[in-house]
């Protein structure tokens, strides 16, 4: 393969009107293909049915802390604490149980933080400015949350090894207006690096201008590994904060969305016994429980660890030719043209494209004009503004294999028109 | 029965010895019995259990909006909008599903409000003062979500026919601080009253002066009757402020707490559909969805408004008992005596009583030395403060009904020991 670089104007043009014609019996299909959203296949969701008859008779809803079916047990029932703390390497006295959903927790603890304040601090809402730091590329829906509380968003580089943390401590450790960083430590999304155990140490041992920096550190993936048998494996950060002489720093962030139901799962933070206390008093207010059926529904199917680790599995052999069928195409399209790169994650939902600088936009929506839906270019920085214009998010989780095979090829066949036009222009 | 305020000190000095023995027996008991909160017993709960078994084959989690086990549909299924629209009298397109519990729904939309403001208002936290009315006596939690968003709340007393509706046009119709209030239109917690209709007249036609004034109507016990064949009606508000002029102004709120499982049933708003787009852009942003498999599961069990009621008979035929115990051992051992009054509610989950001034939080201490939990006295004020201390909310509704006779009884002793002591001291 040649570089499309070193090739001639003549060359790529004829190229061009060869793909053109590829694109247009393409676009003639009528294609409805989505690779936008990580979404969990039909055949993921199947996997979990079993749990939905774990509950039969009147007795099995009793957990350890009463009936679960009635009002009462605010931070959710101590089986569901176990289980959860296994998956999410924390003990059951820091974990918390909430709803349905980590993003609702995630946001809801940004919303204590901006109306109420933090362990006692002034509440975001009463300061002039507040800022996070956003990893990029990153995920979207956590941009979304701070930048609907009107704080402001500062991209950070993440490198093969996690963050820049150069730039996290000099940041964090002089500016009392930041106040929290967005973290995927584990197959972060969309680029799927893992946190090295030397980055979790330097988080650990930030010093924080403000008393109220927190870590949010979202493990959406801890036991989404695309090779069961060689996980990547991140330092638990509690611990590591603990050791460092700071309990309080972290928000560790978990749920079943994508072990069992998304939007029905069960969610639940790890933290410090004092932020517990502290988000104590506002839950008190918002609720009474969460589900709590939901979560001896859990508790009952799984077991334990081991459990959701055999689960996990069968959910990896369903992925892994998903994620195997993106590479190979991109590799026989896209390889040695210099065109674009992608990552090869061990894990997650994603794989990361990177194409020549400002031409993401133009390829995301090539693929929608011939009916392949992409998660918006720029949806991975802050505000939706990518410096580069080169990011694209692709999720192969969802589509049918033969559909996800034929969505890669045409994305390919974008990549190609939309580099031959940056490369003309030029 | 000769009241005691006609009773000699003599008299009274000798009842109180007898009662005190007898009070003295029930505390040798060591009794555990508790009047305290609104929980539906576990014979309630049996009546559900059902609904889990709905939900078998991969094809029955598919609904209009396709599968219920993944991500999306915020705003809810169409089928569960449909079912709840039926309940709480309003269309489907005038309704928002929501999560487990009302109570966080009511929550977040403060919260939403305090945050982000009301259809483009100045958010709350940017204001020096916010207001909201509180009918009194009313609901604890209620009142404890506005408190903790540093709102001030401002009682307005509760007549048979609803709140007094002069104080409430003088409130809404000429301050702009005051923001909402609260209301339980039927069955009203803990009192009892359903509003009339010219009470719903009135509010739908408020003139508020402030835009972003909403209605917090908590219609928490729309299908709770006591006597299915003579329940309460009260007016639509939704309709009757469209027909008003104002069909903004209020927010209609409901849930399945009480009708399948508390913390685990579904709830919902109904509201304008100018109010659904401001809320949608919030949500979009803490949620993906609800527990969409859960809003099915409900919606397979009952199928439509008639299974609802059907339902709820058999809800009926439990709790009556537990309403006419409770009724008729205050009415054997007070009547006559002039030291309380109580309510015969129709529907709902209370009856609240009303002791001599100054006697409740000794009646509800004497209680709770006895073994016998009840709603702190206060409760039902907001800040806890009854300017009269003499109500106290009576939850008939969990104990089995040999407990709750006797925690009725040793309650009727406990008033009569503290209404002696305040006359003695007279």
């Amino acid at each position: 393969m040649k570089p499309y670089r070193e090739m001639s104007k003549e060359e790529l043009s004829s190229l061009k009107e060869q793909l053109e014609q590829i694109y247009k019996e393409y676009q003639g299909k009528n294609l409805k293909l989505n690779m936008a959203r990580g979404k969990p296949s039909p055949e993921q969701l199947d996997l979990s049915l079993p749990m939905m008859d774990v509950l039969n008779s009147k007795s099995d809803y009793m957990s350890v802390d009463g009936d679960v079916r009635n009002y009462g047990v605010l931070t959710g029932i101590q089986e569901a604490k176990e289980l959860m703390g296994q998956m999410m390497d924390s003990p059951a006295e820091n974990i918390v149980m909430y709803g349905t959903s980590s993003l609702t927790l995630m946001y809801d603890t940004v919303s204590r933080s901006y109306t109420r304040g933090v362990m006692g601090s002034t509440p975001w809402c009463k300061l002039d400015k507040v800022k996070f730091l956003c990893p990029v590329p990153g995920y979207d829906r956590h941009f979304a949350i701070t930048e609907s509380f009107g704080i402001e968003l500062i991209n950070i580089p993440l490198h093969d090894d996690g963050p820049d943390m150069d730039m996290v401590e000099e940041y964090v450790n002089n500016d009392e207006t930041v106040k929290g960083i967005w973290c995927v430590p584990l197959y972060s999304n969309p680029s799927g690096q893992s946190y090295s155990d030397e980055v979790v140490k330097r988080f650990a041992n930030l010093k924080p201008a403000a008393k109220d920096f927190r870590i949010y550190w979202d493990n959406a993936y801890c036991v989404h590994h695309l090779d069961p048998d060689h996980p990547d494996h991140v330092l638990d950060i509690l611990s590591e904060c603990e050791k460092a002489g700071n309990p309080d720093m972290v928000y560790k962030f978990g749920s079943t969305a994508k072990v069992t139901f998304p939007g029905a799962g069960i969610s639940a933070i790890a933290t410090s016994k004092n932020n517990i206390e502290d988000m104590k008093k506002q839950m008190n207010v918002q609720m009474i429980s969460h589900d709590k059926i939901n979560q001896l529904r859990h508790v009952r199917y799984f077991k334990n660890l081991d459990g959701i680790k055999e689960h996990m599995r069968k959910q990896a052999a369903i992925l892994r030719p998903r994620f195997e069928a993106v590479d190979e195409i991109l590799t026989r399209e896209l390889g040695g043209l210099e065109i674009g790169t992608w990552t090869k994650p061990h894990g997650g939902y994603f794989v990361s494209f990177d194409s020549l600088d400002g031409c993401a936009k133009a390829i995301v929506q090539k693929c929608k004009d011939a009916g392949v839906v992409m998660t918006g270019a720029g949806a991975t920085y802050p505000y939706g503004k990518d410096p580069h214009d080169s990011n694209i998010r692709i999720a192969p989780s969802f589509p049918a294999l033969d559909e996800l095979k034929m969505a890669a090829e045409i994305f390919c066949v974008c990549v190609k028109l939309v580099s031959i036009d940056k490369l003309l222009a030029e």
